[in-house]
């Protein structure tokens, strides 16, 4: 039985010993205690503080990106992002329906229309050569920007997201985006430390947005950030995620309807522990990834999904790509591996078929509709190579 | 000189020794370490372990409310809460002009209009007085629900606040709202700890919002809570403050736009430290108050708000009310008290002037207009006490 042979596998990869092996779980072996101590005990817990600017400035070290802003969580992150990159009430957004749901709730909050794009086997991200068939079939451009001629809404954002950490094909999206008049925010919530021919996640669009939930690579309790190397957007927000005030010793002035959006110096004391031991747990990451490999490359029906080509992955989630014909098994695999303690799960119900986005405009989705049915994400904890 | 007069009386309160006193600074001298140190052992940071729940637990308990659900901050709580009030795009929401900018952040993400009503000298929260004056003149109940007869929008909800901890004057305001049929949601964000005739701030409307910044009584870093009496709201505003996710083992399926707006345990952690030494940092600031009224209790041109007849106040920051007279010297009384190190500030700047919402309704606004230019706030930090 395939769930069998899948969970005898797992097993000798994972060991035999553990009642329970969770999909993910932080990690703590650096100065987490350390910062966080020092935030209590300065009572610098909150919007002042030194960690939320050493963060700042640690991420846009370690991403490349020229200006980074933390924020409560990845969610804020893309909303704002998208707010700067100029998406409008009304407008039409293209997301991937193969992602998390909040890729389209930030697009809901600003009253835009998620508009659903199909993605590629090879990066499990948006195929830019779909979507350049498909917008030469649905789009027109007319003063510089991108209309749907079906509905007559703007089209001015597409939010790639690299999807378990494999980066998407960045170039031809970009090529497309342009050629199109759109503006490109990378959703890169699940892709820190994840590299597209050299350049990090997040930083080869307009925007860029990372997440540090509980089970991300990094964790901050909570916590996002917006990378941009655009000054004036980075600006931006500082400015509208910290509530839009006027700096004065005792002055309440405010320009703009801000948002509370600021990460606690407390969470961001955590970031920077962490981030000082990501290089440890990217390469942890890899090596579970080829024992992974190694130890499936005896079953002709399975594959673990690699980094594409000039990329390199952060592995966050390792992630089983069942065969076509396994389709039906993808439950079963489930339950047999749940059931032995081993946490899996599938990738995300496809948001279009979700009662809040089923009225969406969306494109044919064969390729993501199989994938639903094909993926499974396998335990990916950094912690689980010393094991 | 009144402002020397000022100073003079601030130091013989608060030492003459220090180089330079806040507004208000946290205190954590219980089991802030312990609990925080324990989510970074066992790894629960984020949105899994067991601190939110006895967080929201202990809230509920000490506020007297049936439910607390915990978010993440106080801006979040309100826009919920107003969402769960019922208040819908193009609805009006009474709320005041002296006010944190929040409170109208908070509507205007719903797509909703700010409409600004007029406060009250004896409690700095809105008069149910002049409301209800002012409903008979622009207000129509039809169907019944409450119409702007001006604008022709429906008018869904007041939201008022419990300015720097002194309780509104709530039978008055609950009588008008019912009488006129819209929903009472308490900005009880100052006022943790303060009640209205034995019955907690944020328990007396259909929900309430607190918040846990790091400048309020207790803080998380950031974070805040809904409260309410009402079972089904409460259990909503917990689904939809968490993706609105249906639990399932492994599946994502989401049923409506939901938030990511979970307070993560670590923040959490604190909080619940934080809350158990509330009673006594509550006593702290009671007699802080009491060292204030009897030191300004020499000068006739200002006083020490005192907490409204049948209210006990938190007396979160206290407040020195300048007389009508003395409106000219507000600026000077700032500048001189901060370049002493004595940090104080002004009541914020009135909504309605601040460009984001100057074209919104408002009231005849002339009590506001006048505390605006004669509050200032001085230090307030429970561990003056001890100093």
């Amino acid at each position: 039985m395939i769930k069998d042979e899948i969970v005898s596998i797992l097993k000798s990869v994972l060991g035999n010993g553990k009642e329970f092996i969770p999909l993910h779980e932080p990690v703590f072996n650096g100065n987490e205690w350390n910062y966080v101590k020092e935030c209590l005990d300065t009572t610098f817990v909150s919007s002042v503080g030194k960690f939320v600017d050493r963060f700042e400035k640690d991420l846009a070290e370690f991403t490349g990106a020229k200006h980074a802003v933390a924020v409560v969580n990845g969610t804020a992150a893309l909303q704002i992002a998208l707010k700067l990159a100029g998406v409008e009430e009304n407008d039409e957004v293209f997301i991937p329906s193969l992602t998390f749901i909040a890729t389209a709730n930030s697009v809901s909050y600003l009253k835009a229309h998620p508009h659903f794009i199909e993605n590629e086997e090879k990066t499990l991200g948006v195929s830019p050569t779909s979507l350049r068939e498909y917008l030469n079939s649905i789009a027109e451009v007319r003063s510089g920007q991108c209309f749907n001629k079906k509905t007559g809404n703007r089209i001015s954002a597409i939010v790639p997201m690299h999807t378990f950490g494999h980066p998407v094909a960045m170039d031809e999206l970009l090529a497309v985006a342009n050629d199109f008049h759109f503006k490109v925010v990378e959703d890169a919530a699940e892709s820190l430390g994840s590299y597209y021919f050299g350049k990090h996640t997040g930083t080869l669009g307009l925007l860029g947005t990372l997440s540090f939930n509980g089970n991300k690579t990094i964790t901050t309790g909570g916590g996002g950030a917006i990378l941009t190397n655009n000054k004036e957007l980075a600006i931006l927000a500082k400015h509208i995620t910290t509530t839009a005030k006027i700096p004065h010793p005792w002055e309440y002035t405010h320009d703009v309807i801000g948002y509370n959006y600021r990460l606690p110096n407390l969470n961001a004391a955590l970031g920077c522990a962490q981030l000082e031991k990501l290089p440890e747990l990217l390469e942890s990451k890899r090596k579970l990834f080829h024992l992974y490999e190694n130890a499936f490359s005896t079953m002709a029906e399975v594959k673990i999904q690699k980094e594409p080509n000039g990329c390199k992955s952060n592995y966050w989630l390792q992630t089983l790509v069942l065969k076509p014909s396994l389709v039906g098994e993808r439950d079963n695999i489930l339950s047999a591996t749940n059931s032995a303690g081993i946490m899996t799960r599938p990738a995300w119900t496809l948001l279009h078929k979700l009662k809040p986005y089923s009225h969406c405009s969306k494109m044919n989705l064969p390729v993501s509709e199989s994938l639903e049915m094909r993926l499974i994400n396998i335990p990916s904890s950094s912690n689980l190579i010393h094991a």
